[in-house]
């Protein structure tokens, strides 16, 4: 049984393994600064404690970002998408957020338009 | 067979349904439109031809943002993610991106932080 309201657990649709995809936002920069995935579990924690929690595909666990690193993402605003498989996560990230220490997940890789 | 160049294909960090999620940001605001998904044919396609280009799973085909709407995603940038995982994808966005004629598909349904 979810641990989030009824109503909100049915609006959410999730991906085989029962997740839905997190966009991270930086919320005044508006910067994207990851994709984290999150279950319901990680749903519900991180509408009730501020603090943004993902599932880790890669661990099999949940993780507090920052838990480890102290690049908390404190919580501003949670939207979900039109047809409930995405999340947008709106966050003051407190130093980088990627674990590469770049600010975002997203500013090493450009790929060439061709 | 990937119809990516070869290094490109082998970065990418697939779901078990052979896809990536792909972010889709308004390249001069920041504002964040949609989440898609692309498998590696909808990427080649995405990178050649500038326009974005999905996988739809609802429907199991690729789609054309804006072919049937109009409201089509001229792509200025993408970005993949450090683990191989997630796209981001700057594009100029004709219209509105949500299918319900909201600008961005995260717009309606803001949750309660409890």
């Amino acid at each position: 049984m979810s641990p989030l309201p009824a109503d909100l657990a049915a609006r959410l649709k999730r991906t085989a393994d029962g997740l839905v995809a997190a966009i991270v936002q930086q919320h005044d920069t508006g910067e994207v600064l990851m994709l984290g995935w999150m279950d319901d579990e990680a749903l519900e924690r991180t509408l009730t404690t501020g603090r943004a929690t993902y599932w880790s595909r890669s661990r099999g666990e949940y993780w507090v970002k920052g838990a480890t690193s102290g690049h908390h993402q404190h919580v501003r605003e949670v939207r979900l998408d039109c047809d409930g498989d995405a999340l947008l996560v709106k966050v003051d990230q407190v130093g980088a957020a990627c674990h590469t220490g770049e600010r975002t997940c997203f500013d090493a890789d450009l790929l060439e338009l061709r």
